[in-house]
């Protein structure tokens, strides 16, 4: 199911593979994060234009590029199967979107940004790191529901009680949240509490209930899956690796199946011999 | 003890172990969560009617499916043996007292909010975070009263030296622990240092030693806390499993047990040879 | 060396080790920190007076409490050989000492207040999260020199710097400190380093570098201290308590000594066969 | 290729390692410490002569002690081979050139204070802990190149969407990006949200996710490697020095090679045994 001379694909595959080819590759994504960061300040005329005609080049290169790395593969479906690859083609292909200058620049510009995150899939210990962030998402997914509903429930109970007291705080439910996110971050959160108190006295009781179960008990949990998630693969990988304590404790079990073995041979032989001196 | 024709029964059972059954109680709770976040908000009288049409309906579905699981139980007692259920059934009845609209709008407002608490004993995943942080409750219990030992001692030694300087802040030793509390969370706590630094030079020791004291070492040691408990409940839940190191080195243990009982039999084998040859 | 009759002693031996004893002592400890804690607010003279009567009975109590505890050792001198009876005598003995109620009545009021401490002393959870905290401290004795010297450099350099532009935030070295103690907690600091990025356009790389050597890596460090004295603790208690991995693997080579000597005894016999079959 | 008297030599090594040496080394560099602290101070013209009197007495010791230890080595080449010796070479020789007092005074004040930093060089402990800081280094720089992608990103997209709400805060790419900093600290976040959502009303999720992904997510990962780090060195020290469960492990993996040699020795005997009652 080819759909080229295969010489040609074999030269792709050695241009993919090429440290050389994955190192401009690298370059050209910073020149373009570097373009990126150019025009946010004010710059003259001149450079605006040069600017553009940089972009269309990196646009092109992209595409290039990209084009490449599926020419290489053996047959197309493979190209997407790995989620980085789908993730790099979505990128370029937004790219290439043609957008009116005048009314789109900002979505243009915008989309132009998420070129950077093209630096983590071409970066091998960045993809690893990432892969490590998405495993922890679903152990952490529970953690976030228990904390909304903390939040949802002080949100309502801060929305009834101190609406009256100051609309742009506590006015709905969604800006209470807010306002909640705030005192779970410690930022000026004596302001809003001093500000309750002078109706309610004992509202110290709402802010400091909720300070201990968010800030305090949930950030360790986050922080203890993190730590559980870090130490099973540094677990595995040492088992793996036959290296430090988990490694020599696989090692054990792995020798004591061949001990078996052993003594069935002894007790094998020392069945005969007894036999043998009956006889 | 059956106190209902058997064949209702095993209709009850049916009904509540009903994966479809659960989803319906667990979509009626976000329903009644939502309800409860849109009557925050400033709404025409025509949904606020809605709202508490839709209330009523609620509340008699939640008091319906509470009479189907406490009839599936064998016997009634059983039903409360388990504290979610005595948690679902108190939040039930409470919402059932009839309110004067009138007067106690905002309690029954607020006692509807609870009713969002049922989300956790609906969802099993939440069932067990929630057991996970009832059990590191009383590991904790120390360390916060030693904590509240610290910050008593401090508020009384503020509260005499500073009362004079600021009433607001250290009018007496229940202001002065939550102005130290303030200072804890690092909440503008410079502004309350440099204050009392006018008066009392060497003031700021207080609040350094404080800061030290809790902020960071006891912080630390609530963090270890939370850790100890994972870490036990990890190595548990792997040993019991058979997974990772210690379910190698549980193997190991029981391993050795097989090991003896071999040995012991080549052992007697071997006396029964040497007497053998000997005679 | 007994210094009464010893039937007095057994007494005092009896009483010392009652549970109702320690009981009464406690709460007398927590009424003496509620003396103190009342006595902060602006109170009628007719509470006063009833204040200074109890403060004097606690004050007698504690005395014969401590006397009772004297008398119930073999010997004076072994009172003396635990720490915690050491605070104890320090702290009843220092407020035996009378004071002129008019001049030092605050110092007076804040000796009283350590009274307080003597709760941890009574309390066997509380004394044992204390050894574990002073265990800790000679560890982060390092990290906190470190610490030290760090700020001590950055706040030289401060000074030389940013003296001239904010004289009450940079004026000498021991202000400097203070002020970073402050950028350290992130209080207000962004103000800090606006002020001095009007004279100075690259001092934000000053904060930042400050920034991530003290808030990020060496909190990390003292994190990383702590919980690596817990898991030393955790892992002890396990390996003499027989339980969980660490006891297993303890189990396992107690174990492999047994094993020896009985493969000893299987070689002994062997060789035994060996030269009775050449004979 | 000694380049002077071997007695003078072994003069020096003896004073190189004498502990009464490097205690007057300490204390100079403390002093050194000290008088930098000093200067910052407004002190008398007397003091300032007095101190620059000091300041060639301690460099001129400086480099008699280093001239020393450069000469208690076998070949001048092997001092240079440790890069705490390089250190102590760069600082001791930069604070030896002649800066013009008038104008280079803040130059020269700015050179002394490394001079601290010779703390850690002498003393053993906080050279342990500076190794671990810097065995962390490599491992966290790939989180901190993910960091600086994820500000990039946000800071570019900050700069467009709210360059003309303020100038100030968004004005170009690494202003916004000393801003998310800011926000990242949470140092008066909410302002910074609370002006932009007045144009932008959805800009919370903006500040909301990037506060997730940064001072969650990140500082969890951090927290994980240096947890990581810490673990690896407490195993390795375990196993080498046979403490702990880690030991006890690397013990039973040695022990099992001793039992394959006796099962080895037992096998044999038996397979002679078999053999001779054969015949």
């Amino acid at each position: 199911m080819s759909f080229m001379p295969s010489d040609w694909k074999a030269r792709f595959i050695t241009i993919r593979s090429n440290k050389m080819f994955e190192m401009v590759v690298i370059s050209i994504i910073i020149l373009s994060a570097m373009m990126i960061g150019a025009s946010t300040y004010d710059i003259a005329p001149y450079w605006i234009n040069a600017l553009r005609i940089l972009d269309i080049a990196v646009t092109v290169f992209f595409l290039i590029e990209i084009l490449i790395r599926m020419a290489a593969e053996e047959r197309l479906k493979d190209f997407f199967r790995s989620g980085w690859n789908i993730f790099d083609f979505v990128i370029v292909t937004v790219s290439l979107i043609p957008v009116d200058e005048s009314e789109m620049v900002l979505l243009a510009r915008l989309l132009r940004i998420f070129r950077v995150l093209r630096l983590i899939s071409m970066i091998p210990e960045l993809r690893i790191l990432m892969n490590a962030l998405i495993i922890a998402i679903p152990r952490m997914g529970y953690v976030v529901l228990l904390m909304f509903i903390i939040f949802y429930i002080y949100a309502a109970v801060g929305s009834f009680l101190f609406e009256s007291i100051n609309q742009v705080l506590w006015g709905d439910i969604s800006i209470a949240m807010l306002t909640l996110f705030r005192v779970a971050t410690f930022e000026d959160w004596t302001d809003v509490m001093y500000e309750t108190m002078t109706i309610y006295r004992f509202s110290w009781i709402y802010y400091l209930t909720f300070i201990f179960l968010t800030a305090f008990v949930f950030l360790n949990m986050m922080i203890g899956i993190v730590l559980d998630v870090m130490q099973t693969e540094h677990e595995k990988y040492n088992r793996e690796h036959g290296e430090g304590e988990a490694g020599e404790v696989h090692w054990l079990k792995e020798h004591a199946g061949e001990m078996d073995q052993r003594l069935d041979r002894i007790e094998g032989m020392l069945q005969q011999l007894t036999e043998s001196s009956k006889r």
